[in-house]
């Protein structure tokens, strides 16, 4: 199944080249780069958020690599949306070329220029509505309306003479969604008919089966449950959903009671939604969570962000009462938010403590308060219908998300060999309405941690995760430059280990007397000597603890 | 809601006193203490399974300190179900003394003995069944049969002049068992008349509503999966989970395919569930997996561990292509089985793995594949109907499955300050038909790591996360022991922080320069010398790499 590495030919003319960079066997990292006539155009540049064996990761981004020597040939980044996995990586882009022309919705641009802020870099924008079309470099670009778990998502149809790629970016199809913007399915009609050659769609629900249930279907939950809250309420959720957040507005406001935003991107981004029209706040709502303390309980609703459990987010730091807000007895605590697989400790902990504390929990696994974001099984087979497209690429998904997707392409009739199943990497050279695999890149994880960007390695990450599971052993010893005889040590310090250092005391001797075997062996140089030392503890550590640390010897000459 | 510490006063007479030591917040550990007259019953001796907060421990067990000093007045240790989460911790208790009598069922004595077998440990066991009565030192013991996701487990009723005790283990009330053995609620009822004074009883289920639904009702999806499959087919589940199999082997039996078991607890357990008359193996139906190789792909039924993701079990390595047996197009695989919270990373690997090589993956997400083992709410709720105990302690769950259990039981009428949320170490005091807190100890988590029991502390395993989230770096000075000059060094060494050594050069000067006036200011002990060190790079590394690795410095004289 795998496509083996093979570089791909020059590109020939009349051939666009797609190579999708991130979010292919993944979710994250959207970027897909597109090549026509010498110059690129970027869909997406998303972050990945690290998993528990990537301890101390921040971020992981799209490999740049490919695109490095080719700066000045990129003539736009083009943003679906703004969610981070689609986002996110613009930052550590802008950073290698700052005035690569940005462009996306009105809502997309101003949370994407709110995090540039914080890196400190202006970009060139270019905003664009559904129904707008733009000539960019070679490529003349359509924008299409799409519904998802933010506003102002868009879909992009590019053109080049090699044909019309259409890209959903995320996608589904509330027919009644709370803006009234449905994703437009007579443009995608419209496209069906003048012939799609290549359509990249989003596969992140391709397995599960059916409908997404409209967001709509929470306002009567959320109203039901605030309505009847005797306490103080605190609902958690997304901090881009603005939605979902409206629905909460509207329920306290319904029941008389004011609403507190909590944490720093909560307060950001409802901020950018209020001022440019997403987030309809009545007036008076809205109230500083210090003034909401001093409301009776029962007039009050804190919307904060932490419902995945993030141990810095204000919902963990609530449960732990390391919050102004100390959730107690007949507080109603609702988490208005799916969860993503990986959490389910961290959120179950902070459900948890809060009950623990007292506190009424109401979650998806017991009440209907949270609906995907991604078009499921059904809503697929609509755009296949609608569309007819000539190749299919299933994007934004593991393996598994991807090949259900291609089969439900399958289903509506498009024959296997024109859904192609890729990798980040796979190079796609389409022409003439056929798309091919015209070779595989060796793309890579690139990590951002404190101020680094790809400095850590899957090396460092592996003895980070050795550290993690068996501490390490370090043993000095000092020896005269001259004689090889031991001036002072071995010293033997051990972190992570269980034992305090005495009983490395066995041990001691033995590092002794293999170094004055070694040396009346004639070996002097340090990193030998070194090495008869890491032997000697490593393997009395193992026997003796039944235990592989890391064992760092060093023995320097003095 | 938490109670705090307390050291309870000393026994009275004719009052029997309850202190569970784990399972109670947590899914695992199970192991309660009874007290009377001196002498002490366990009931269950569990084992929990490390978060990823606890990197490299194998095991967690029950705290043993409060029964440490009183080993001798120990009568006996009853085992409910032969489950990791109640038997595992059996070899560190019988450690301690290795004449503790253990008693159980059949099957749970037989997974027992071959457990201390690994750990050379032959035990004094009683075998018992349901409706058995035996008297433990002052402990009259009456076991009922109860149903679970293995056979052969008891609920136990202790009765003691202090009153009546029933504790449930782990159990569902599955109607339509395939062994016919339901939980006897004949026996409960006949219990309830006499007057339970005291009900322990199992919360895992007790936040999802309704019923769970019948074993039985796995075996035709199976056998349709199985029926279907164009060729080889590999079924992963719970190793001990002997109903699952038995319904696997039946399907394959059905099918005209033979059976080969895959890793070495499926083995064991299945041997030793076939010998006991549990598992109804046809004739010439299984086959070593050697042997299976030369049958037609149509002909083969796979049956393995690893349905958790474990990186070192069977389903895993097939997955990674590091097993004998490599799946591919056209093969199905079904996890038959629950994912474990915190699984899901790991588990969703091994399916996008097995989906890319080309496999069919069956699991719970998209067929009916797996039933819980657990009592529902619905179940549990008949529970407190047919018994009206006095007295109820919810235990084996985490606090919100304790405090939805707590709220079925007042549902039924029962007051809400006779329903106790106790935690690990909380002593309760029965006497008169009441139950009360009489204390709360202090217990920890005692970790078994390699050969090691207790040793490994939580400051252990804060180092491993700084460990693996930071990395470290190592500083080493040799001065002169007289005149405090630096004779070598300094050396600096890091792991698992991205950069190489180099970056450090620009630091080493002022490290020398920091000692220099250290010692100018007449400082020349090394360890105060050590903390200049630390000092000095540990605001170099946090300013300059935005890091906070773990420092160790050492200043060593010759």
């Amino acid at each position: 199944m795998s496509i083996p590495l093979a570089e791909p030919t020059s590109l020939d003319e009349g051939t666009l080249r797609v190579t999708p960079l991130g979010g292919l066997g993944e979710i994250g990292r959207n970027m897909t780069i597109f090549e026509f006539d010498g110059k690129i155009l970027i869909v997406d540049c998303g972050v990945l958020f690290p998993e528990e064996h990537q301890p101390g990761v921040d971020l992981i981004l799209p490999d740049f690599e490919p695109i490095k020597s080719r700066l000045d040939d990129i003539v736009g980044v083009v943003l679906t949306h703004g969610h981070e996995d689609h986002i996110g990586a613009v930052p550590y882009l802008l950073r290698l070329k700052s005035d690569i022309p940005v462009i996306g919705s009105g809502l997309t641009l101003a949370l994407v220029e709110a995090k540039l802020k914080e890196h400190r870099i202006k970009a060139f924008t270019l905003t664009v509505k559904e129904g707008q079309r733009e000539q960019v470099g070679p490529f003349d670009l359509e924008f299409v309306a799409v519904n998802h778990s933010i506003p102002d998502a868009l879909a992009v149809a590019i053109r080049t003479p090699a044909g019309l790629v259409l890209a959903t970016g995320d996608f589904k199809m509330d027919q009644l969604p709370l803006d009234g913007r449905i994703t437009d399915l007579r443009a995608f009609a419209r496209l069906g008919e003048e012939g799609v050659d290549l359509f990249l769609v989003d596969s992140t629900n391709a397995d599960v089966p059916g409908f997404t249930p409209t967001e709509r279907s929470i306002g009567p939950v959320l109203d039901q449950v605030i309505g009847k809250a005797p306490r103080r309420v605190i609902v958690a959720s997304f901090s881009s959903h603005v939605h979902r957040v409206q629905q909460v507005l509207d329920a306290a406001h319904a029941h008389g009671r004011r609403v507190a935003l909590l944490g720093r991107s909560m307060l950001r981004n409802m901020t950018i939604a209020e001022d440019l029209g997403y987030l309809k706040v009545p007036s008076g709502l809205l109230i500083d969570y210090k003034k909401a303390r001093d409301l009776p309980d029962d007039k009050i609703v804190y919307m904060s962000t932490g419902s995945q459990g993030e141990p810095m987010a204000v919902l963990s730091r609530m449960a732990n009462l390391d919050h102004a807000i100390e959730p107690g007895p007949g507080d109603t605590v609702i988490l208005a938010s799916s969860l993503i697989p990986g959490n389910e400790n961290a959120v179950y902990r902070v459900i948890d403590g809060l009950t623990k504390l007292g506190a009424n929990v109401v979650h998806k696994a017991n009440a209907k308060v949270h609906v995907s974001g991604h078009a499921a099984a059904g809503e697929l087979i609509y755009c296949y219908n609608i569309l007819r497209p000539k190749n299919v690429l299933p994007v934004h998904g593991e393996y598994r998300h991807l090949i259900a997707n291609a089969k439900l392409a399958q289903d509506t009739g498009i024959a296997a060999e024109r859904t192609i199943i890729a990798s980040n990497g796979t190079v796609i050279d389409l022409k003439d309405g056929e798309a091919r695999v015209a070779g595989q890149l060796d793309l890579g994880f690139v990590y951002v941690d404190g101020s680094t960007v790809g400095a850590i390695t899957d090396a460092d990450l592996k003895d980070r995760r050795i550290l993690a599971e068996e501490g390490f052993v370090s043993v000095i010893v000092v020896v005269d430059a001259a004689t090889g005889r031991i001036i002072s040590g071995p010293e033997i310090h051990a972190r992570g280990i269980a034992e305090d250092d005495s009983v490395f005391d066995d041990v001691a001797p033995k590092i002794v007397a293999a170094l004055k075997e070694a040396s009346g062996n004639g070996v002097r140089d340090t990193h030998s000597l070194s090495q008869v030392v890491r032997r000697t503890i490593g393997r009395w550590v193992n026997q003796k603890l039944r235990r592989r640390p890391m064992i760092v010897p060093l023995v320097i000459e003095a």
